[in-house]
């Protein structure tokens, strides 16, 4: 029997664990954020009042199976007029939500045109916001303000969902299905953390018999993981999700030191291994070589990432775990 | 075999006829004017320098045979935001058209996207825009100023194109191919002949074996038909296209008066039958009941029409003659 695995998080690095693994011959699921609120995805969704389709539609299109041009049109942004910074996938996805007027046959229907192998489920189906208390005490409301430059070593108290949000009901089942549940890579709080925000998740996930591999993110983040290093994300994880990951899954390659200094003017920097406890580390080159032409699919997406992880290389280090 | 019946005219009024045409065993084409620059379709050809696909889009609808879920979001038109007024169809043609840079694959693709029974075929890729004289001297460039309310019995003494569109190859096999043409319902200068405007178009009609059928429309226009007779509108298609209707087609039924008046008040009436010289007169009922329920398919792409053709009965009447 197919193995079968979950991916948790948001669009952008399930888009990579994703892509990896549909080449390989699994059961894939992928548990997605639903908390976006910047971009073309935000103002969809206050000027339409539809939910935030960002993150879906980048593990939609992971997951497709569709022609290159479909790949492509649902990934296309608009470049001018009234329709600029649009995504078309995004457009498609709030015309859904207007037509049939109910998520479950939006997503259907999404799956459907995309011809998706697997299943792609957003984690809820209520229109909520992130709501961040930092030990310094400031109050931010909203993704957005996640993805900014914060105040260095500010670090985050608590995050909780406004209004809260009631998980989809095709989440317990996903989880209580999975052998292998692939956590990231991601933002912690904004692309991870978010899921675990949702009413009940936790219950269902700390329950869970599936081994938990959790990929690293290569860089901190200041507004969200000002310094943090391996155990300290694996701590914050622990917390919200009520387990700690089976595998912790870090790189093992150089980055450049030019794209170091980059990231330093931005108040981030290399995550740091250091010693993990409890959680075994699998150490594995999984940089992807950085790309100068923006006009591939891959590049499409990430336009805004300067380094990242390799589809194929996490991949394959998952297949070693995973067997 | 089946008949082969091609369709001329804009999106508004061969929606009636194609769906309406559907239901029976025929080969149908429908050739669609690209000479649209108001509405969503302009904004869009002006904003992203595509076609404009406004009468595309109601033609494939027409003829979708994919689910009525599809087919609504196909028509969907926005109602807020940066989005407001576009329809999700219109959106969708863009994106394609840019994606693929090719007219000829983005009209494919609709296809595919929307089941099409049949073909839909643009009478050109070029980008132009109809050129109008009028008898008073006046000139208006652009098909949206013939939408509106014009001079009272000011007549149209010639039209163009600029620039000069060159036909779509596919044209000239369904011409040459059709058993029957069938022409409108629709606007006479706007829908009907800017299509004999392409270059080489007349050529192509003039010399057809099939036979034609004018379906003509119920009230007059100002801005293109002012006063005009049924013979008067013959007239002016057989200068355009080279050829005579073998037959045309006028509604027998009574128009309500304070529909009438309403008309009036636009400087429209209804177009009189009178005598129409070598020219086969089919007199038939062919009026669609007025709706209040706006909520249809069929009342979102009629929303601004208040009397229209009924499809069933413009189907029957032309069954009655091809047989």
């Amino acid at each position: 029997m197919r193995k079968k695995i979950v991916v948790i998080g948001g669009g952008t690095g399930s888009f990579i664990t994703l892509s990896g693994l549909k080449k390989y011959p699994f059961d894939l699921s992928a548990i997605v954020t639903m908390m976006d609120d910047g971009g073309s995805t935000g103002k969809l969704r206050d000027q339409l009042g539809v939910l935030p389709h960002g993150d879906l539609r980048q593990c939609l299109i992971a997951l497709s199976d569709a022609s290159d041009t479909w790949r492509k049109l649902f990934n296309y942004r608009f470049e001018s007029g009234d329709l600029e910074g649009h995504s078309f996938g995004n457009i498609l996805l709030s015309a859904l939500e207007k037509v049939t007027n109910s998520y479950d046959e939006t997503v259907e229907e999404a799956h459907k045109i995309m011809t998706v192998k697997g299943s792609v489920i957003p984690v809820t189906h209520d229109k909520s916001r992130i709501h961040v208390e930092y030990q310094s005490g400031r109050v931010l409301e909203g993704e957005k303000f996640l993805d900014e430059k914060s105040i260095d070593g500010d670090r985050i108290k608590n995050i909780s969902l406004v209004p809260k949000a009631t998980l989809n009901p095709k989440v317990a089942g996903a989880i209580e299905d999975a052998d292998y549940i692939i956590v990231g890579p991601g933002d912690l709080y904004s692309s991870i953390i978010s899921i675990s925000a949702v009413e009940g998740f936790k219950k269902v996930f700390e329950v869970s018999e599936a081994k938990i591999i959790y990929i690293m993110n290569l860089m901190t983040k200041s507004s969200q993981t000002p310094g943090y290093s391996a155990q300290d994300h694996i701590d914050d994880f622990a917390r919200y999700f009520g387990r700690q990951p089976n595998y912790v899954m870090i790189n093992s390659e150089d980055i450049p030191k030019d794209v170091v200094e980059y990231y330093k003017t931005e108040s981030n920097d290399i995550v740091v291994a250091g010693s993990v406890k409890n959680v075994k580390v699998i150490l594995k080159p999984l940089l992807s070589p950085i790309r100068s032409n923006k006009k591939s699919l891959h590049d499409q997406v990430f336009a805004h990432s300067v380094i990242r992880h390799d589809p194929e290389k996490v991949a394959a280090a998952i297949v070693e775990v995973v067997g």
